[in-house]
């Protein structure tokens, strides 16, 4: 067989043992699957696991397709993207107290490059802190939504002037989605 | 004196024992605080108890101050919104199984008054269910958020045309406090 053992190109990648244990049959991975396949990679490593929640939110920054799960491709691009985010986590946590401050927060959302106002940082920062402290899932859980509106809203400022016309059923149905 | 043993009006009010039971000293009910109250009150009777974010979704819908917890007043708003979404899961989920249909909570949401397309209606419920059921808790949260972004959306509809234009800054401070 011109590719035996598997499909073309995704034999050798070692992700793709993570992916094809949890996808099952249908070759697709659902939030309860991302859960349990981030939790066995032990990818949280000291930090709390993710919750479901935080799941749901990854699946639907790339699913496209509104799937509602994830084939490999997406799965790779999520691992690349959270990874980068555990990084920077990571690097902020120095006395890895599993949290990170207010303050060290607005820092590296400004430094993924979002330009917002001290109002609109302090709206996202209490919504994700507790006791004043960040978590990593509420730090990826804010991460993936703020891409992802951000991407949902340049997609209607076709001007690139920073300004976006909804009607009220798309609004609805791109919010409620994330 | 002449209010003895409390605040006027709140003496009577048999809410206020479970408010103040875990408003502490500050007065006031954080995320944390909510979630505490309402398994302790055994609000979700059968049900599985509402997570966390199931509970900041709740103190943001009515945290009016952006103070990211809940005064008496919006405590007992937030009591009486919730009371008439579980008198309407109850009433469909008949066979106690905990769980309701998407086509059941598609009309759920038809009738509180939500028109919305048939494709925003399957983002929404595919965002909130799971393996093709919608739990008590996420359909809590589905109300929750779908009852703060089309107000969200209405504030800044002013023609209430179904049409409204968002600044970015504006749109992500509103979409991520949700």
């Amino acid at each position: 067989a011109a590719f035996p053992g598997g499909f073309p190109g995704s034999q050798q990648d070692p992700l793709y043992g993570y992916f094809s244990a949890v996808a099952g049959q249908d070759g697709h991975v659902s939030a309860e699957e991302l859960q349990a396949c981030l939790t066995q990679a032990n990818f949280s490593g000291g930090y709390k696991p993710f919750n479901l929640e935080t799941c749901r939110l990854m699946i639907g920054m790339l699913d496209r397709d509104m799937s509602g799960s994830m084939g490999f491709n997406e799965f790779k691009e999520l691992w690349t993207v959270i990874n980068a985010w555990k990084q920077h986590f990571m690097a902020m946590d120095r006395d890895r107290s599993g949290t990170v401050d207010p303050q060290e927060m607005n820092q590296a959302l400004s430094s993924m490059g979002y330009r917002l106002s001290p109002q609109a940082m302090n709206c996202i920062i209490k919504r994700y802190s507790c006791q004043g402290k960040i978590t990593f899932d509420d730090y990826v859980a804010c991460c993936v939504r703020l891409r992802s509106l951000t991407e949902l809203f340049r997609q209607r400022d076709q001007a690139q002037q920073g300004v976006a016309t909804f009607q009220y059923d798309d609004f609805i149905g791109c919010t409620m989605s994330i």
